[in-house]
């Protein structure tokens, strides 16, 4: 526990205080945010404001993550390692993606197809050494076991070990490339995908905490409901670490935004949360804790699908927050909002995640 | 655990809905709020908007409360019943105050001592309530010890049990003067003090679900650390029953604010979180829970004794978010910043409490 909240609170310092730091530099060498063409007008005054803050948030937890284990005497875990990898590559991702933006003063980044190669590179990596690294009961990092509160009887290796890991890296890359999408799409209010993101990754760390508390390892007695999770503690500790990280960029990133989290930041966000629920094993409860976020995917997706089909528009502008813009919402009243629906629906997942345990007692 | 999840949502759904209908009838009947004259003058821009809000965080906290005994199967307890009086009793004297400034369309509401004696009854009456009721192993509520992270070996009855009823009576209402009127102040800016109480509560609930675990009635063989409180878990579920109630409120309170708390609101949010400290044993760790409503009181206690010493002003305005708005931060900015600072010192005071159990094991 005492690990938990140094994760917290050291990432919170840090990215509370490096944010200006980096704000400085990026501002005197010029780096400002193109905004894209097609969003609401209104946000043509954003134009100028730096970004790459994403840079903050993962150095911050990195950082936050290696003091927690000095402080809790403990080694990193495989899964924590892990994490960090998929965490880090994406967000290298983004950065490429942010700086050739900047320095071609353009809004479009990194080519689509080297974007793609490079984000199958970390997925595949990352998929293929999370069904690596067994613990002493065996347990690896990531399972072929489509997962819901806890692994479920559906397994990927149904044909055969092969043929279940070439699905596994499937569906681990389509969660990282769906929820790294998603954020991105979040991202396009101040604070919004900052706050979002918290609210999210403190429902994991609270999840993490709990299967490390009811983890079938660590309990000799009464095994009901146990989570055969390997290093929920690690998991908890990273969980806590961009818990902090966020709320510390959040205090830049508020409206009116001094600083954008970027591709960087929402990249690395949402690739973090995707492996976040494959290696706790609820990547379908997932759906609930970062409810927002889905929220958000599926309005650009019925928004363009609907108008395919029938020309006409769902939405007066699609992601979901700009349709409420242009209806006439302030953006801090929609920002506010969505991350009160944030938190509504991951207390809901929390909540269902703790009902599945309760049942079984 | 599942009566405190079940008064959360609760209390959220009805004040999420309930607010509106609010809004609704109070604007049909124009009963708006009259701003300040010595405030900011762009808040004149706020006359007009209803207040009294406070009514339906009240109800829903009530209704929540009595909806999670029913889920949970379970009675009231005497600390839940007693909290519950003080924060209807605040309220009510809250509420007369704001129904007197709109009925009589001035700034100033209840005369101060009709006030005070409405608040004296009800903390008088808390008080010397709160040290009746003995459970089976002779606990009452409230304690004539001063409490920290639980109480501590300062007895308030060292000249005897007379002496001390008296003195815990002053000092219980201290601490309900204080910190409503700390509610009270902070109460400046949409948003910005359902937020903090939805921080500051969340805090203690967190806490109170600690103290029912770690409980020194239910714990049979290790009692290291174990806390000496009467219904804790009754605590917890006020303390959601609040959360939620802010939460659905903060919806429309949140910039641009539809409606205000009003005294009701801020009354009975102050009185509660003193209310929460007096029976949880925390009356001093409550300096870092509700760390931002002190800061905010500290403020204008400098500004007043400052000017009154040297005619010199330290702020530019009391209290303190008046002066960030004078100096030009964006008012919602200010919030959400007096938010992450909120929420940093709540958990501080959570890390101390936790750190204090930690080092009894």
């Amino acid at each position: 526990m005492l690990a938990i909240m140094v994760a917290m609170g050291v990432a919170m310092i840090i990215s509370l205080l490096g944010t200006p730091l980096l704000i400085r530099l990026l501002v005197r060498r010029q780096y400002g945010q193109f905004i894209r063409q097609d969003g609401p007008t209104s946000h043509q005054t954003k134009r100028g404001t730096p970004t790459m803050g994403g840079l903050v948030i993962i150095i911050s937890t990195v950082i936050a993550y290696i003091a927690a284990n000095i402080v809790g005497q403990r080694w990193p875990g495989a899964s924590g390692l892990l994490l960090l990898f998929l965490m880090i590559g994406m967000g290298v991702i983004g950065f490429i993606d942010d700086y050739i933006k900047i320095s071609h003063q353009r809004s479009l980044g990194l080519n689509p197809l080297g974007k793609l190669i490079g984000q199958a590179l970390v997925g595949i990596l990352f998929a293929a050494l999370a069904l690596q690294f067994k613990d002493e009961a065996n347990r690896t990092p990531g399972s072929m076991r489509i997962s819901f509160v806890r692994d479920t009887d559906l397994t990927l290796a149904y044909w055969g070990v092969g043929i279940g890991l070439i699905l596994f890296i499937l569906w681990a890359n389509f969660l990282i490339s769906a929820w790294s999408n998603a954020v991105n799409l979040t991202d396009g209010l101040d604070g919004l995908a900052t706050g979002a993101s918290m609210i999210a990754f403190g429902a994991y760390t609270i999840i993490a905490i709990f299967q490390s508390n009811q983890n079938c390892r660590a309990l000799v007695d009464t095994a009901a409901g146990c989570y055969e999770v390997r290093d929920p503690r690690d998991l908890a500790i990273i969980g806590a670490a961009i818990v902090g990280s966020c709320f510390g960029f959040l205090w830049w990133n508020a409206s009116p935004a001094q600083i954008f989290m970027g591709d960087t930041g929402s990249l690395a966000l949402g690739a973090a949360f995707a492996g976040m629920s494959i290696l706790t094993r609820t990547e379908v409860l997932a759906v609930l804790l970062g409810g927002l976020f889905v929220i958000i995917v599926f309005s650009d997706v019925i928004q363009i699908g609907v108008f395919k089909l029938t020309r006409k528009r769902v939405f007066r502008m699609a992601p979901l927050h700009h349709h409420f813009e242009l209806k006439g919402w302030g953006e801090v009243t929609i920002v506010i909002r969505f991350w009160i629906i944030a938190a509504l629906l991951a207390v809901l997942g929390g909540g269902l995640f703790y009902a599945e345990w309760l049942a079984q007692q």
